[in-house]
């Protein structure tokens, strides 16, 4: 099994522990980003994976692709040039205190890449899936074009095409999301959001889901999901599902809806203690893919979704470094946190 | 809007996350004390926040003067000699093991000051507030004769006093406590106090309160300040309730009694899960004198007071770094955590 | 009082917080084995340790030593020679993620004792108490023979025997495991287990118990109890009886059984949130030889050592480093965590 | 005496101690910057020191602002806006491997400051001294033209002016350069430069000097000041010169002429034993400045900004954390790095 | 070009700074091993570098492989099993104080290796270059079979063959590794050793050449690189020369010996101030065995490998982390460290 | 062979690597003190230790006696009560920058003891030796009093007595210290000082040193020994010679004054690269005393003192962790520093 990622990968840098960022001075160093976070699922899961993005010509970039390596993604396809990584800082929540991201992600390398700088032909070559998310059309017109190249590309090469739609209100209005989305969505087969994504996205919204009150109707979600379906073609789309407490407390499920049946799957929810919740949702992404790659069921599938991103709720930094062993022995019931020896 | 305060700046030396100090070979060195917390509360609100102490000569004493700089408090009137700058030392407690502070804070500058080393009325000038606990009397006589000597300024002055009760049982006896606070209390215009302190200091305690269970009995918290408010004159009594179930997990809320209404504010209620405990009552304080100095009305200003010092729990240090806004966010009722990117 | 511990103290290295083992790049070097954890704790409670071990002669051997020192155990009779000190990997698990131990232990000094190394005679001098766990046996045929030799002298010289079951599956089967312990447990006095250990070792399980759900029969452990101390007459068979939530909270509670007055004192329960659980069963043993020797009744042993290894996990490392004063704090209530100044 | 300095204070990230920035997962965190590392060495040395930039209204900004009234530096007038912070990585060289510098500081907020953004009349309001570097019109066209507004503006107000060529090749050629400053250098008095810089921005060259060789002419870098001086009507113009035998071991000197006296004051040299080099410079010009201002003879004004660069070198981070009183024991002939008790 | 090396890598764990490991509550963790770190310098040149080995199947096999895949070399061909890995811990020394490396290397999994766990036909597919060393066989004998097993494939193959010879005292005898090193040197094409190698191993020495004091003879070498090269065939022979001032300071040079020539190179020497000694003889091999796969001639051979070598003793941990273009701008002749921006 | 030392163990809090005082937000924690440095100087030597001090009853005062006894100090006489440990804090200087030392020792448990507190009877059992040094009668009167009452139970009993001058000037004046030390040393065998201590205390001067040149004239000291040696009646006096090049460079050597055989034994001399040399004075007393007990001639003395201090200033801490062999191998004249496997 091979499959293509494609976005940005950005330096993250964090204060220890739970310190502010205006108490830092140190900060723990390592990267990630959402179609990054995918294709680290997928090489831990022994997916072939490939990412590709845009890196400078400069040590930051030689250290975003040793990164790269170490998690065994394939790096051969990576355009280099431009003149920046881009960078984020986290700044750790707890309790009624919110989590923090804070962007310097403009004029990165992935944002001024043109149409012609990746050879699709070539990085699409052996792959049965591609995968990009809509953070990266936010990033710039040239870099959705890009992603518009990508998508014709894959569907041309017979790939299965999977996008999040991770929307970013920093990066662009709903306006300027919705129109530009539109038109990529025509490429989607595997559709997968949260609930706030498809309301900021394309204006359709959850009945009966009340998001700060944490209160989540089945029946609308799936609802939901139908609509996107049918406006889009997709043949599933997928939703997470998060219900929080505070930083450190959340409720952790999804579903899996499919057209073709017209039934939705809903996954088992998991009480998380959490660690770190940044790249919980591209966790998601990350094994559902490796599911339906690998043929599970609708009920499968989403529960290995699921139990995946609940896991990477309890691990630091955007990568969810985990076996499938691993997803499968929590996915099969193994809640209670004992000791392995 | 300017606001003065006045007490010990201490070093603070914290062993990494969880170790007991018998585990530490490295210590976090940060400075705190209860009115220099107020300050910078105080600052942080945009308060013209101006902090009176006595440092002495020395790396030590400069290093804290630097620290409040970057605090944005005024450090112009803080007085130099002495021999040492108090140090303490906490060891954070994790469930059912308590935190622990070891003092060792004696013989420090503000511990030797003796009157006329501060020029009050310089110190004094346009400023509408000043704050003093009841930590710094309990330093030694001679601090005593120069809170004293401080009351006596700002109230010919014509400035708002406030002072928050902070017994502490290592510093003196609750004879010595009684005699000497009685004495001082004559000028505190807003007392502040927790539902220990007024039982320690004044031998008074709240009706159907228990303390260990965590039990509070909201009528007799109300009893209590009316007659903390008459027996000093006192034109607001504040208390700051706190139900410990664990060092991890405690309910944390306020009340706030009006003399001239003879009435009550009761906030809300917080569940906390805690980071840094150590100068939750003080941040009380700094959010309950912002909101007096702004005109809230009561019960935005006890919310806003226990809003604020509940997040400071959240927050690793004496100092509760957040801003009005993040402090509105919370006491109008943001309390899930979600991330904010 | 004097106590001797037999068995291995290995390096015990611990990425920084929640890090997985393969997110490391340093490590916190401690040093900890089920044996010398009871010595410490002993050490700690003012009973004379002594703690019996083979080290190699490096200098990773003379920092085991050095550590043992510091923790006032006398290190006086332990062997040198061996090739080396063993070494166990600890990654704190979170949430719904399991801690993981990663044991890099085998060919270790104390793997390679053999009898004769020891002068059990000097060793056990002026001693009333010894205690080993099936640890010890496990590691090695020879160290199953050094064992016996000192079960056999301590017998001799009339001290009490205690031994932790303690069974570790990737050092022996059950079968090998049966046929030892079965050997072994003729000299032992007081027995420790936990729900798993007397099935694991002997074949016997608790009735009514389901140690996943973390549903535990109190007759079912008595029950079981009774049918260990009458098969191997022991004096009294003590379990710790442990619910597990998740990687971060647990029950934790306790049962002493006394074979001669054929009944049991069932301790306190606590819900602990955990900050390490490894040596959590440890400190249970050392509470309870501490409370043996101190002529504690049933009742308060029981209570003491469930509240001595509550206590442990809410501490740094296998070491529980608290005080009798912290242990009967706890063990009369105080379990609210308050700050203690 | 006030001193205004104008330009960029960029987030400084360095790995922890020699590591190379591939081998980085932490990065100490502080800030520097050509221009304001010389206003808090004023501030150090007692100088009523303001800093005027251009920093982003998000918690970066936030950060920088307080780290620079820690520093004691006047912040009053830093225009706010734009998208980002500048930040460079630092790579800390050793022996024959040189320390490397990475810039990400394209788009910085002061890049993109406009004319009009500062109220120049109020920022040197009481100044006696204005200071900025050849980086600041570096960083663009707009920055150009704030420079230009800036010069104009202190020269109206009579203000001495200062300016470090400080020629930095990966933001502007030579031609640029050359153009730019030979306008900007119009309005300056007091003109700092090394070895390479003349040659670099104005073309003109130090004869008799072997940059690599590290063997310096006196006579010729008299010429070559007293050239730079005739050329722009300089009053003074300053050199410091590295001879660097190593990444760890350099020598430090510098040499200060006067137009009106036609004469060349030659510092003493230091052998250096490298802490941290970067900001070196920036030190010689705040001790340069300092000297002046305060009336300093040629031959004290350049021991005491060479002792003062020095010093620098053994301390890390971009600031000049000296006194006034350790610059002058050095200056004086205490070279002995004897504790101080 | 395509190398394979086959050795051991180990964990290294290095106490912060200077610390003795006596003094160390934490450890620095990387992987280091004679043969890898050759393997890794070759990838960072660019040569498609293959490293065998065998790891046990735990997380710390995996975290072996995952630094390797950083680095960018090849890890298909390792084999898995046994029960551990290597570990050695390096205590950095000071002045006249000298490192400390503490070997924790027995029982490792490539000590346990057997003949045919290693597929050497596919293992050597389409490579060039072989490189082993001393270290290997004297692991246990079966390391030996399978070196030579290796050897003789490679051979076979017709595939040039390196070997350094790494004598390990606590590894084996003198006559032991002079019996089996005979055997194996019969298949090496390029011998590298340093001065104290082939006396240990062969019994031959340099003459002229005094160790403690420093003193080397050059024609001493040459005649000692011509007896070894005619006992063994070798085409090449190259000696790393060493001479030691201190922990912190050594001068370092080389010498190719180039049998068909009957001449020998010697390269520059330079002095170095030491960061990281260990592995800088490996940074020799992996400079030597680039220059000659890329065909250099022997005095840009040796001038580049002592180069590369010189660098690495400027760089924390066993891995030479610089690039060609690094290594070429030191042999060209830059030594004096300025900073690169 | 039993030692016991008698003054004060101070916590020591040093900042990162060679960061300043006003730059530290983290201190390594360690502990050191004159007297306890030599007693586990003599602890590493074999020698049975004993450190007699007084420390409040505190968890500072716990992690002190665990320091001392990690270290094999007894600390059984140990007095308790008082208010605190004194803390120093240690900045490491660089190159010209000195390293700095600042003091908040003042009201300490040592300071406020009084005669009658120890039992120096029981302390003295089965002692040869005692050593104290001049910083302890510094400290207060009753410190004094204490030092005289320890010096009469140690003359009564017949043990050998040594004192380090150590003069601090910021304990007493010279004055003080004269009359004081002058009634002190009538009990002193052997007497150390460094050059500037006997001209502090006594005011007598060591003929042809020129101390800031580092010029030491050995017949200058010869005859101040002998001067000093005659005064006091002392058996034997040893001088620590420094010369300081830089705060990372020196040079090390000393001389033992024989008085029974007027003669002087000159060490051999090192020329030190600086890791910490706090500490290194109090290495050097170790090394004498050890000597002396082990009945080494008066080179052999001298060199191992010699040799010892110079190895502690490449050691982290106040402590002098090396061995006999360690000490032996440098005396002997193994400088080269090469790595030990």
């Amino acid at each position: 099994m091979r499959a293509v990622c494609f976005g940005e990968l950005m330096m993250r840098l964090v204060p220890p522990g739970y310190l502010r960022i205006s108490q830092a001075d140190r900060l723990e160093l390592t990267f990630g980003g959402a179609e990054a976070n995918v294709a680290v699922s997928l090489a831990n899961y022994g997916v072939d994976a490939r990412f590709v993005t845009r890196f400078p010509n400069n040590p930051i970039g030689e250290l975003a692709i040793q990164t790269l390596r170490s998690m065994n993604v394939d790096t051969a396809h990576i355009a280099r040039g431009g003149d920046r990584v881009g960078i984020y800082f986290v700044e750790k929540g707890a309790s009624m205190r919110p989590s923090k991201v804070v962007y310097d992600r403009k004029h990165s390398s992935i944002a001024t890449i043109e149409p012609g700088m990746v050879d699709w032909d070539s990085a699409f070559d052996g792959a049965d899936w591609f995968h990009w998310t809509g953070i990266t059309p936010a990033l710039s017109d040239s870099a959705t074009a890009v992603t518009l190249e990508a998508c014709q590309a894959a569907k041309a090469k017979g790939l299965t095409i999977s996008c999040d739609l991770n929307y970013r209100k920093n990066l662009w209005s709903r306006e300027k999301a919705k129109q530009t989305m539109t038109a990529l969505a025509q490429y989607v087969d595997v559709m997968i959001a949260n609930e706030e994504d498809s309301q900021d996205v394309f204006g359709i919204a959850a009945e009966g889901s009340d998001i700060e009150g944490g209160q989540l109707s089945e029946s609308g979600y799936r609802a939901l999901a139908k609509r996107l379906a049918d406006t889009f073609g997709c043949a599933k789309v997928a939703f997470t599902l998060r219900e929080s407490f505070s930083a450190n407390d959340n409720d952790w499920s999804g579903l899996l809806y499919d057209r073709a049946a017209d039934s939705a799957a809903r996954s088992r929810k998991y009480s998380v203690r959490i660690v770190d919740r940044v790249g919980g949702g591209d966790a998601f992404g990350g094994g559902l893919i490796y599911s339906l790659l690998s043929g599970f069921d609708n009920a499968s599938a989403i529960n290995f979704a699921v139990a995946a991103s609940a896991l990477k709720h309890t691990i630091e930094g955007d990568f969810n470094r985990v076996t499938v062993d691993e997803v499968k022995a929590l996915a099969g019931g193994s809640v209670s946190g004992r000791v392995q020896r």
